[in-house]
This record gives C-alpha cells, sequence and structure tokens, in this order.
C-alpha cells in the first residue's frame, strides 16, 4: 500500500514515543493540522560534522515537504547533495502555573518529521514552488505578482523532503498537581495562553490600489490568530 | 581576556555569516536581546547519524545556556555525553508583501549559538536551576512554590552549553522592490506584522489567593507581547 494512503506515518527508534506516549501521535491528520497551522520550521541537519538547526520558511504538499534558499547557501548545498533530515515545528500555547515545580509547564504541539531531501533545479518546476510559498499564505496571489525573472529563479534552490516518518506530540491538559496536598499550598495558579498575533497592516506608501486589504490578504486582519489564517488558507488549495 | 568580558563571539566557518552579512552580528548584547526575548529554542544535535531538531524550554545565565529533561529522554542522555551541539531562537515578526516574489519574504530575529554540552547531575545544582526556570519568566515565583522533592528533581538532568560561537541574523527592512518598474504593478503590498501576544489568564479552580495576577506574574497580562514579558523578567533578575 502506497504511504500516501495510510493514516499514520511509520514509527521506528529515530521517532518512537519513549517518554510520555499517551502525548504523541504518527496520525496524519494531527501531524498535517500542526504544520499547516505554521510557516516557520527549524531543520536539523548535520554539515562537517557540525549539527544545525536553521529556521526557515516551509510548505506541505501532501506527505511532502518543501522550502528554499540561496543555492550558494550552507543549508542548501548541504541538502542538495542528499540527507536525512529533521523538520520540526512547535507551537508554544500556553503556560501552566503551578503550585509545585513539577505540575509547572507549558502547553505546546509540535510535530518532528524525518525524510532524505532531494533538490529541485528545473526552473519551470522552481516557478510553480515559488508561487505555492505565496499562495500557502495569501491563496492566488502569486497571479498578481510581476512574474518572476529568468536570474531570480537561477539563485534559488527548492529543497524537497518526503516524510518517511513522523510524530506529533500536544500537551493541552491544564494545572494538575501531582500530590493532593499541593492544593493547600497559597499561591496563584492557573494557565495564562500565548498565540501568534496579527497586527495592522501597514500599506506600502507607493500603492496604486486601495490600501485595504484584498481578499487573498483577508484572513490575515489585525487580532487575528496567525495559525488560524494559515490553516484556513491551507484549507482553501485543498 | 576572558571570553565573558569581550563584546562580540568570535566566529568560525560554523558561525561566519556568507550569506547577506549586512544582517549579521556576533554582538554580545544584539544576541543577548533576542535570547532573553525567547523562552523555547530548538537544540540541533545528532544520535545514532541522524540529526535533531528538538524544541524545548531554555534559559540564559551571562554566556551559559541551560535547558532540562527526564534523564531518560534521548536528548538528554545524548547530551549528557557532551555534543557540540547549536541552539537556534527564532522570531517571525511580519510578512512583508511586495508587488514581486524576490521582494515577498519575512521580518525575523534568530540566534544561532554553539557549544559544547555537559550535565549537571547534582541536585543542589539542578534545585537551584529549577528555581531560575521559573523565576527566569515570573521573578521571585520560585520561593512560593512547594519545595521540590528528593525523587523529582532525581529524575531530571539539566544540561549547560557555554557559548563558544554566536550568530544573530536580523531582517527588519519593510518591503523594498528590487526594480524601480515593479512599483507599477496594480497590488497590495505592505507589512502584515506579528506576534506571540499573551491571552486572558485562568485562574485554577481551587485557589487560596486572590484570582488575579500576582505581582510576579503581573507582565503577563491579557493583550501583553510575550517577548515583553520575558525581556522584562530578564532585566528584573539583571
Amino acid at each position: 500500500m502506497d504511504a500516501l494512503m495510510q493514516d499514520s506515518f511509520k514509527a521506528s527508534n529515530t521517532s518512537q514515543l519513549s517518554r510520555k506516549p499517551e502525548r504523541g501521535s504518527h496520525d496524519k491528520r494531527s501531524i498535517y493540522d500542526i504544520l499547516d497551522a505554521s510557516l516557520v520550521c527549524h531543520i536539523g541537519y548535520i554539515a562537517d560534522g557540525q549539527a544545525f538547526a536553521t529556521p526557515t520558511l516551509f510548505w506541505r504538499d501532501a506527505d511532502t515537504l518543501f522550502w528554499h534558499g540561496s543555492k550558494h547557501g550552507r543549508m542548501i548545498q548541504t541538502l542538495s547533495e542528499g540527507q536525512r533530515v529533521c523538520v520540526t515545528v512547535c507551537h508554544l500555547d500556553a503556560f501552566n502555573l503551578g503550585r509545585s515545580g513539577i505540575a509547572s509547564s507549558v502547553q505546546y504541539r509540535s510535530v518532528m518529521a524525518f525524510g532524505t531531501t532531494r533538490p529541485i533545479t528545473d526552473a519551470a518546476e522552481k516557478r510553480q514552488h515559488m508561487a505555492r510559498l505565496i499562495d500557502r499564505k495569501f491563496p492566488g496571489r502569486s497571479a498578481e505578482l510581476r512574474p518572476i525573472r529568468d536570474h531570480e529563479i537561477d539563485q534559488i534552490t527548492v529543497i524537497r523532503m518526503p516524510i518517511d516518518e513522523a510524530t506529533a506530540k500536544v500537551k493541552s491538559e491544564a494545572v494538575s498537581e501531582h500530590e493532593e496536598d499541593d492544593y493547600s499550598v497559597a499561591t496563584w495558579a492557573g494557565v495564562i495562553p500565548v498565540k501568534m498575533t496579527i497586527g495592522a497592516a501597514i500599506p506600502d506608501q507607493h500603492l496604486l490600489v486601495n490600501a485595504n486589504l484584498p481578499d487573498n490578504v483577508a484572513a490575515f486582519a489585525d487580532g487575528a490568530a496567525l495559525q488560524d489564517a494559515l490553516t484556513d488558507a491551507a484549507k482553501r488549495r485543498g
């Protein structure tokens, strides 16, 4: 059976959940939801024997993750040779303030996805992917932009990584003291939520169009949650 | 001269800024500010030949970074043996919507710090660090909590990593088209800011104290920026 047709990613020693397995999942829908709510990932890779965790923008198409960069950069050059890397996304959702240290923690959602990188160097294919990077946030916007010049597309490489293993970890429980006596500690306890929030747009000074946000950017309204805007965009493109 | 007395971290081939050096800095104050505005980092490390980028909470004391975890976890076990790792912090600040793909980008602040890990296993020293992890967010709160039990402190290891190299990268420029003609493209362009924002606290149901946020949590008020609360806490402890 094609891996794409399965509901879960496989688990090996790399991605198994040895610690707190009840927080983990290999379910594809859970993993996609966490990935699609983020735009920034960290790539774990090795160059000259040194591990790096490099932040970059990414996008997803079914079971494959993509990112891009200057073809002269270290990460892109290294991953163009093909390497099994780790792509991590992490959302911090809340602080749990317990009455004991052990009940004090954070709520989060994270994914670690593993796979082997390959470079995309074909210009037409890279152009499609650059449109995807724009439309992944602002559906349809790529068609409104000045077309990409040949010398611009020549400078970049797109990296593709089919996911061969992945794990989601989620902690969403509120404060729960480990010992009944701890509830008698007279200090404030509770949950303080956090989220990535969109601010008021600053239109460019040289606009030839109305300064209001157009339809394909409307989800990025002042006060909206970034993860909602990104999730919405991912659903609109199907 | 002691590295701690210098204003900048050293740069080697690992941390040199080959791409867009104008965005980078090895200046300690710039690096500290980016680190102190975040609580989550990604650790780039190698286990069994595979690179990982693992998200975790961290704290800083001068030129040393610390994080902790179960002594049975893979990352902690691997790093207890000593490894030169990469600790990355990245703040996404804004989307730049240009009229061309090449002028479309994000504003960000990131740090990549390198150093060799060592485990802290002494119980008294670990207790001090667990207090630091609490007080790093909520200055003074650790003294109000139920003391850590011996069996609790026994389960964790604290990892310390003196920074031997570090680089800050910052992109804070608004949209700037690469070609004068691009300004004639009639599409919306501008900057959409984003930030980690604190939500309304949810007091625990079993509180023995006033439900209002106490002084040591007051910076985490509804609507405040997380980076401001964390930076404020870092300054209060000096």
